[in-house]
């Protein structure tokens, strides 16, 4: 049994320093969603197989953790089934539910099963885990937290600005420089319908999407790959690298696809989304970016992505418009539109940047010395006044030697160390040791809890 | 693709209203692990099988949920094992990860592993869902919380007595009477010698925990069952039924277990607990229990169990102190003692009686109607201005009627609407409209800020 101990890849353990870190993200994150109006939900972890299945493409799909039935979980599967095998289909004969692989389909979800509680438009936010079977590398993570805000129920485009200005503030509280990305979907389409290729839409998304990883050339191959005819390629270049503020490419766009129905309802849409964000003081350029596509499935309108200006990450936030999504549980033409944050990605850029603010506040205010068993029955009493008004403090749980004990109150950041041995005992007084500055005095209880609470 | 949709048994959405109260109870646990110098980790919610297997007893392996390997899961298992079929021994093959059973193993084994980064005695907490594949009952679900508190790296009997005031004062501020039974594994082990069944701690042990649930006759079957003589059944009855209070009691299994080292051991322990007890204006009575065992293997110590005072719900909080847990990981040698709060029964206690606070605090204070594009703009405007003044608002997204609007409004318990019409853009001034009393007035923007920072 005696084994090393160690973790599953891609998964981790945060420690106190990190958990404060962390705390500093999600909790900025929180107020500011709560600043607008939205409220606060959580869903299970686990989520049957046919929730998940389906909604994150074939790829998605297959970075779902599966989740083993308990008991005889073979049972009802003949040994034709077995020996003919087909890991794929066999996973979802003897597992019935999965890890969410993200908050969007959960949420979804939600909402068609409480539709009957809720008020719409309901805008909500949601922090937890979510758990995707991916290949581990730098800044990818098979654990790892998203914080989603949403609003379902609204087709407004108020809802998109509102998203972008939450978007901005966090950031800007968080003491990050970003870049923030908008393109629609339906433009997206309308220039598969330009060109003549309206039935690839998604195949030009896919391929485009990948336009800053891997290139022009990479992706006019993957095209030709996918079947788009070299016509249809030649006919793309051009909009792919329109140039200008989002006005010029909105001009641009409105000629171009002034053929495709869709393409001009994008136009639109994005017209009075700029629009507004022309009215407010949002403190940075949102760019109007063509090749921004995003994978995922469900999107049908804005597409939002969020890339920090200081370090190359990836995406660190992302969203868009989804108006069908809950029509797969059965409540269809309800309309909405979210943003995800990554707590781990926006961590590792924090950290990169240096921007983390110093803990001035340290986990405990005072520690008391352990100097044997009478002192100790003293000190607990003494201990019961002093976190009575609200001062953190603890008493040191072995009566081992002082040095041990003053090196455990400094690697806890611990600020003041009270010595009560027998003279303090008999003269009621506590002897109060400054770390930092070194400097020993004597007080009464009073005085103590007096000059505590001040200093905090 | 049209199906209904529905959660796995045993598992939950929280909606707004019950995260409020979920929240209401964590940042109370919360505050007073804090006040006591613990710090906060966390740790996946997989773990490899390997670390969870073997720690919980039969039964609570039999509960770990296992996450199916991806990709080819079945690759180098032969057809004999899989038509060799046993659910158990296949499962281990085919599943590498498994989700937390509780906080306890996770946390041994992050003490290992990161043992050359922490100071001894390391105090830490940690709040975070577990999951068993359980039978769902009433109070009893598949993911639930648990809010972990410990100490490891101190035998010091003081560690136990901070853990019952942690509890004492935990359940106090959250409006809760309970009791807490207090018992000791030593002195279980000292009963089992000293009625000639040394060797059948455990047995005794599972089968005494039940005497709360199914009685004395049936525990005494159950010993016979196990293997007991009468003779050692006969022997334990006047034990098992020991009246007065502590000291009593304390003073009647000196004189039983005289004959037992382990025995007396226990009992200078129960002495020295309630020692420091009796020093401490602890609220509360703490019953030693003899008949309290705890079915986890890991105790080696004091066992403790918090009960409601006030509904019938089983244990809300347990723990105990593991001489050895981290034994298994490679560190031995390392003492640790925690508790464990069950956020979900306790959410159901608060309740039953009814005891959660009302919430004053609504989550928004001021709605803005929208009137159509032109005010839209306008109330962007004002929006920014007053949340930068930590006022939280939001405006409608869509210009759908005024009532529909105000039935939003209510639905979220909003206190203020807001209605900026084109006379009020000319003037630059807001109606107010007051929910609660269904007042309206005409304020600046600065009024508005002025009224609302203070009405909170």
């Amino acid at each position: 049994m005696n084994e090393k101990p160690s973790l599953p890849k891609g998964t981790r353990d945060f420690s106190p320093v990190e958990m404060v870190r962390r705390n500093f993200i999600f909790d900025t994150i929180r107020i500011v969603f709560t600043r607008y109006g939205y409220l606060p939900i959580e869903t299970p972890a686990m989520e049957n197989l046919s929730t998940l299945l389906g909604k994150y493409g074939e790829e998605g799909d297959r970075l779902v953790y599966k989740v083993l039935n308990s008991g005889d979980f073979f049972s009802g599967i003949s040994t034709d089934e077995l020996t003919g095998i087909n890991p794929g289909k066999l996973s979802t004969r003897i597992c019935e539910k999965g890890l969410r692989y993200d908050l969007t389909v959960p949420f979804a979800r939600y909402v068609v099963q409480h539709r009957n509680e809720l008020t719409f438009p309901f805008k909500r936010y949601q922090i937890q885990p979510v758990w995707r079977a991916d290949r581990p590398q730098k800044g990818r993570y098979r654990e790892f937290y998203q914080c989603d805000v949403d609003v379902i129920g609204s087709g407004s485009l108020l809802n998109e600005v509102e998203l972008i200005q939450i978007t901005e503030e966090i950031f800007r509280e968080l003491g990050l420089k970003i870049m923030i990305k908008i393109n629609n979907r339906k433009i997206l389409s309308g220039i598969a319908e330009t060109i003549g290729e309206a039935k690839r839409m998604m195949d030009i998304t896919m391929a485009i999407d990948k336009l800053d990883k891997i290139g022009l050339d990479q992706v006019n191959k993957e095209l030709a790959d996918r079947g788009l005819s070299d016509l249809a390629i030649d006919k793309l270049q051009p909009i792919l690298f329109l140039e200008g503020d989002p006005d010029k490419k909105i001009d641009a766009l409105r000629k171009i696809l002034s053929g495709s129905e869709i393409g001009m309802k994008g136009v639109e849409e994005m017209e009075a989304i700029f629009g507004y964000l022309n009215t407010i003081s949002i403190s940075l350029p949102v760019e109007f970016d063509l090749t921004l596509a995003r994978g995922l499935n469900y999107y049908t309108g804005a597409i939002i992505e969020v890339l920090s200006d200081e370090v190359d990450m990836g995406s660190i936030a992302g969203g868009g418009r989804y108006d069908d999504l809950t029509g797969i549980f059965g409540l269809p033409s309800v309309s909405g539109v979210g943003i995800s944050f990554g707590a781990d990605r926006i961590y590792d850029v924090l950290l990169q940047t240096g921007s983390f603010p110093e803990d001035t506040e340290s986990t405990i205010t005072l520690m008391f010395v352990n100097f044997g068993e009478k002192e100790e029955k003293h000190c607990l009493k003494l201990l019961e006044k002093i976190r009575k008004s609200g001062i953190k403090a603890e008493l040191f749980p072995d009566p081992v030697k002082l040095k041990k004990q003053l090196a455990y109150a400094n690697a806890k950041s611990i600020p003041y160390v009270a010595l009560v041995g027998e003279t303090e005992m008999r003269e009621e007084k506590i002897t109060i040791k400054d770390m930092k500055l070194g400097e020993q005095s004597q007080k009464s209880l009073n005085e103590l809890i007096e000059k505590l609470s001040s200093s905090g």
